[in-house]
């Protein structure tokens, strides 16, 4: 059962890249880049991967008043960047809910994994959880991201 | 006659210190003070400023709608701050318009000047410039800050 | 053994609190605060939480050629935090080990909880794990953090 | 003379342009990109324009021990960018001294000029000015850039 429910529930999407820079203002005065700035490059990620499926935050937060805010990340930094490095950020949908995104994402350094993250993400309408609109969730299964739980 | 407004609109208020540490976050692999850094120090010394005169951002956003924007800013970088550095943030009022504030603000070291900046903040209704609300104009004066042109 | 090994290593250390208000730079347009403001949050904490305790990062890199990395991080968001908030940020030592340090830390607004996160912290030497200085173990020890394993 | 001076040391260079994209990251709770946002745009904008001259600022301060360094900057902030807006950097050579730079630098959405900016950078080895690396010159006055004085 509970087993089902994750099948359920389980959607591999594919994956999107994003190739960006690190520039000054990611870096600290270890010499590497900060470790909050890869959150900001990972939500770039997310941004882009959304995009690339036809919907901008912007338009999401003034039509359906729905804005995503992550609930739940884990991150592990596995080796440094640094000034000037190009990084890739990979990001694939891993669980697609009502209301949430989970996504697996991981930094590049060409073949070098520079950090591995897990983030779940709630759409909120106002303070309170909303069913992902259904457009969204339409084109999502088009990739076969949300399948509907069969079992029942 | 211009240097009558000048002087109507001059307005010389009370010196705002804030004190504030520099952490990882504000650094960059120069081993500095990354030099966007200096402007949201200023901008958290302005805020100060204004919630020592009892003004609150969120509810000026809220009730009277009114946001304050920066727009126009020079600052002059004098010296390096770095990690662990205690700073200073002095936050004088300039000038005091109808729909806008220049300020003067001042980085400080113990006695070391680290950075100078002149930033000019207008309140917005929507897009538009709005006058500075009552109440805040009336708490500036009651400082001897806001100075009605007396030329006529 | 493993148990054994875990209590030989565990440690709880006190809690040190460290009060900040929340400034335009923290926000996003959601009108919350950004997600990964909050890791700059705790790790203001966790340098406080050192500095109570005679070190300063700044001195250590010079000093002993340590800095100190997050490798991992795990954080729970449970509440918006806004604009003019003042936050606490509870750092307290969980687990001390011979190059790492693992912090549990939480957000708070008054008694609300707005997150929880733990965070590993590892000390590099170049790009190497180095054993923390015989001084600031000492130091912990002396709070009854960083008890040596007597098992054998 | 002065004049002469200024002409000898004035060099218009060809303008660069960086494209890049408005994220959560970059806006603050009035709805807008964050002032200093478009400080960390106008860097990157230079930072390219430097690696499109075939330098990097890593390299630079491993090799030369040349860091560059912001000492003055004024900006109009004309209008406002918003969330999920591609942003047009605009770049141009305005001065180039011994030890210094001067940039002209314009923040586009389309044709919609954003900002406006002067920034002043001087190369710094330690805490001192340094002259701009031989072959950093000789880049720049391939292209026009740093006439020498004829004046004598």
């Amino acid at each position: 059962m509970a087993t089902d429910d994750v099948h359920a529930k389980t959607a591999q999407g594919r994956t999107h890249r994003l190739a960006l820079r690190v520039y000054y203002e990611d870096t600290d005065f270890s010499g590497r880049v900060y470790h909050a700035s890869y959150l900001r490059f990972l939500e770039r990620g997310r941004t882009e991967w959304l995009r690339e499926r036809g919907f901008e935050q912007k338009e999401m937060a003034k039509g359906a008043s729905i804005v995503f805010v992550v609930h739940r990340l884990t991150i592990d930094f596995l080796g440094p960047a640094t000034m000037d490095d190009m990084l890739t950020i990979e990001t694939r949908l891993a669980t697609l809910g009502a209301a949430s995104f989970d996504f697996s994402q991981v930094i590049l350094r060409g073949e070098a994994k520079l950090a591995a993250a897990l983030v779940s993400v709630v759409a909120l309408k106002g303070s309170r959880p909303a069913r992902l609109p259904p457009d969204l969730r339409s084109r999502l299964s088009h990739e076969g991201a949300a399948k509907p739980s069969s079992s029942g």
